[in-house]
């Protein structure tokens, strides 16, 4: 019956409902002494904030973070971070038709299913909104990995079937279009698409690739918190997200061990692998390559075209969703998977720290 | 530094080293008054067991379960359950030479560099024989689960490229063949393939896809303990696994709205869904329909051919890996899977027997 | 780093700071369907709301209850429900003094050696203030062991040397002084001492009983997580308090096998047990009758005599603790380990639903 | 339903069961590093092991330790350590009539309560012989402890009511006597008690103190998983104890806060404490003076006296207790209250290492 909280020691905690009076995350075991303030995590809110383009929910909410603890003069103190986001733009309204209504790939069904009713203003808990107090956190974990020059990147690698020519891969494109691809030609043949879906009440899918840098090696715990299992877990917790691979991923299915295995060399007394088929994880923990890894995002479930569904009481019905929602949820989740993959890189970092006598000496001398 | 726990509830620990002593695992918080033998437990590892095909490898364990605790007169008594499997056929010698050097694809060097120096022989604990103690503990998990009527059932759905015809699908094929596919043509595909890896001295890796049946709705907890994040986790803990999809999965980058969301309908008073592109989870939560998912595993590390590699020490030299490997590791993979999502459910099941004050009163009536 | 998350399945996160902004808690895995408003939860805080009497900090809080969350109409939804407390009477101002000097008894000089620096106004996290967030969290908890019929009553048993007499026990005059004792005598005694302290600008210290009445028999998990060892680590956790026993505690130490056992009879089909040196609890679990302990509660350390000691800078100067402060602490901690208790009892409780296989079937019967 | 296991970092899980196959404990997140042989191990379990006086059971069991895994050429590798001790000399004949009887004092009946059944045979997992595997565990945490030159030293304070004289104190003597009393004259009274409770087929209870020597300031996690709260976890989780306490413990009810604060003073540039009052632990986390506590062990339930009791299938009756049982607990408790102090302290001291942002970079510099 648990089930928000993520993380061993870095971990967070999130709480709120589409509707109500807002939402949040209680940040647990962040060390004493990193810089943060309330701006550091507005950055990362902002890039999640509806109503930025049209093919995002028309939903107005500034998303403020406050921080109420945790950080004295500018600095964390090592105890818990509570940041508070308060609702702004409820419409509860537009719901009320959902209230006796299930809709087709939502979670309507499977909350009344599991708890017997349900906040079924603008999906509750299951609502997107609920990712807003992750972003937060992530940003927390973000600031936590500069400090060790670890950086984390994602953006749209596909959507709708257009998928980014990584000839003309350019992070700072990311940020010029409404889609988060890193090529402008993919995300002009994205708003052709996005443009065709709307006009038919439809909606899109997508992937979304991350790549964390610059990761020492040795980071995740065999045999089952390994790096990438961790990861596999954070990023299908988000709402949509229905696949996770890492390096080749499904494409080892075609591959001989000759072409997947990674050759490693010495450059500069350093180990270095040749090629990065194993996306930067051997045996569950970091092999000092890039992390790569994707994510299959769902098209949005909420779509104003006809569909057939039952209602809570048992009568087979049909529903047009209402209300603000994004036709395509992939650009807005990228922040969301960066968040996601901070937050368990920074929890595996620590629980490393006593991996070797060596290091527990280190820290405990006198 | 820890990491060799698995679940909240239904708790496995697996523990032990390929060429050490043995292997086990301790099963805590399965529920009293199971029906639990040796023989139950023996069924699955038999269906793990080296030495059985051609394509597997020549390692001759007999993988005996010992029962050293938690079951009284045939029955669990709800205290932890501990199995143990002695290791019976260690040739080290063979290892003697990875001592040095670091195999690609493999996790010698992650493991140097988390913990400074490592248990090489076989591998150590990233053996692919730590699976053993994941198949006993899965063979509970499986037992408690048919008292609720839920059966899960894996086979390969790809090898080298070769999928499966869903129209010639047969699970009882599946045993037949030693590739565990069901579909008899697509198996002999295989064999082909893998007879030319042999010689090649390479290896295939595929996918296998997993199918859970007859399950409640409403199980998985929001919003980071969903199911699908915690299969996925569990599936990615699995050594060579590289992705996890459920329902359409990656398909989702190419589907709309309308194509991707299953419409309900009512049966006999029962809510059904008309088709399954959710793969049996909406917002995290069981919907009814089967749980559908598809783990990739990676081909076979140890390869027999020369591959570039460095040594422990920092020199460049290259590597033909010695011992006796699978060629094909996805067959013996496949109960593996079914385990890991066997313990899964189960932890989650037991997660949710608190979600309404209803069930609570009716345990604990007086 | 961690440690501000207590419980498995009723799992509490507190935060906050004296002077920061507010402090909260989020409770997680509280079932769905109990009938909850703020009204429960502020009639908990007012109990240890500080102001209250001559021998309690004049610190004014309203302690306002906000529940932000994880509640709809009336009703517990199976969601996080946050708490909001926001503070209102900060005198941060009182506090400057001790930025720099580490007061006797005291967190500061802890605080410092772990973290390297402090929120220092008003004891920042180690105020007692914080034990706001477990009193509104316990409130919660305290609603849901009713609906099992179970209660949960503490109040001071000992001040300052000075005992309650069990001939006298009389719970309602528990709320009428300013001790709360169940004994009018005794309080009456204390309240001598407590004159006599606060002039001599010293404090008084106490015990605390507690009294859970109605469990089902079986709750409490062996091996580690003993109801008794559960509520250990949760009493204790509680600021000031020095010790935990239950039943006949520590006179053990002088008592016989056959003096301490409690006998078991038959009681209308019922087993019952004719005394209880046991406190309710054997091998760890719940045996039917009334849980007893007793938590010892240490002088309030913040004395304005003065006292030496050093500075964070390393040189030994003294102090008179300045501020607003309770010169006997364990009137406002009783609700305290009320909260702290039913916290304890509401996790094992949900622990333990699925003990039996035949409970788990029970639930799950389709 | 589970519960077997304890920590977050240093992680330990028992399993076994008195008259089953054997018991052992899997130790996860031991550092790599730490040299480990089964002597060392042995040692610990000799001081614990059955039979070595005439006022301890005469049960004849070597208690042999084998190292199953996590050890290599003599040093811990950071995987899983399972220690595996077969049991030898089970008579289950002896007890097959407490099968149907439920013996005062013991957990017979809530064992029953709660799972329906049991493992009646030697009291099943409730029998004093599971604290076996903890000592196991307790001599790896205590290897790891003299690496940062930590030492815990236990021993009995108090049996029958016969408390020693710390004029005497000579903690050589605890291993000259069978009572584990550092004081030969305290012990002397003892024995004359104890062979009068011989006599009496009565019973003896007392008190174990225990001091943890050199330890750092600043461990411990505030809020919930205080250092004193986690030791009074630990403690009371052995089976027969009934209370804990730290420093001046229950005595604190009748001091003054001026009595009871320690006063810090400097001493050649380090903080120091003129007193310990606080039993070495403020605001939960270590004061750099010795952590002083102490717990109430309660007289052995086991007696031969007749006694009336109730049948599992609910009728009046009487039970006198045979089988070979200690007539006195305290002193084979001693090294057990070491063992489960020492792992919550490893398991604190590694939680602690990422308190502050510049051991972590001290750590990941690169």
């Amino acid at each position: 019956m648990a089930g928000s909280t993520f993380g061993t020691l870095f971990k967070i905690t999130t709480w709120g409902e589409s509707h109500g009076a807002g939402l949040g995350v209680v940040i647990d075991g962040c060390p004493a002494g990193l810089p943060l303030c309330e701006e550091d995590i507005q950055r990362f809110l902002d890039r999640r904030k509806p109503g930025q383009s049209a093919y995002a929910t028309q939903r107005k909410e500034s998303d403020t973070a406050h921080i109420m603890s945790g950080v004295f003069e500018g600095r964390t103190t090592g105890t818990p971070i509570s940041v508070l986001i308060n609702n702004e733009d409820q419409h509860s309204g537009d719901y009320s038709d959902i209230a006796l209504v299930y809709r087709p790939g939502h979670a309507d069904y499977t909350y009344d299913a599991k708890y017997g009713f349900r906040d079924y203003r603008g999906g509750g808990r299951s609502s997107a909104r609920e990712t807003a107090a992750r972003v937060a956190a992530g940003a927390v974990a973000v600031k936590l990995l500069e400090q060790l020059g670890i950086t984390i990147c994602a953006y749209s690698q596909c959507i709708g079937g257009n998928g980014i020519d990584y000839e003309r891969f350019d992070i700072k494109e990311r940020d010029r279009n409404p889609f988060a691809m890193p090529d402008a030609e993919a995300a002009a043949a994205v708003e052709a698409d996005a443009i065709a879906a709307k006009s038919n009440l439809d909606s899109l899918g997508g992937i979304i690739e991350c790549v964390i840098s610059n990761m020492p090696a040795g980071i995740g715990e065999p045999v089952f918190d390994k790096l990438d299992a961790n990861l596999a877990k954070a990023i299908l917790s988000i709402g949509a997200v229905k696949g996770f691979e890492i390096g080749d991923g499904f494409m080892v299915a075609k591959l001989k061990g000759s072409e997947n295995n990674d050759e490693f060399y010495m450059d500069n007394g350093k180990i270095k692998k040749r090629t990065n088929h194993s996306g930067g994880v051997l045996g569950g923990m970091s092999d000092g390559g890039d992390i790569v890894f994707r994510a299959a995002v769902k098209p949005t479930p909420s779509i104003a075209s006809l569909q057939k569904t039952v209602t809570r009481d048992g009568d087979d019905t049909s529903i047009a969703v209402k209300g603000r929602h994004d036709p395509i949820i992939v650009p807005r989740a990228v922040v969301v998977v960066e968040a996601m993959a901070a937050c368990t890189v920074a929890d595996l970092l620590l629980q490393n720290l006593g991996a070797r006598v060596e290091n527990i000496r280190k820290i405990y001398e006198r």
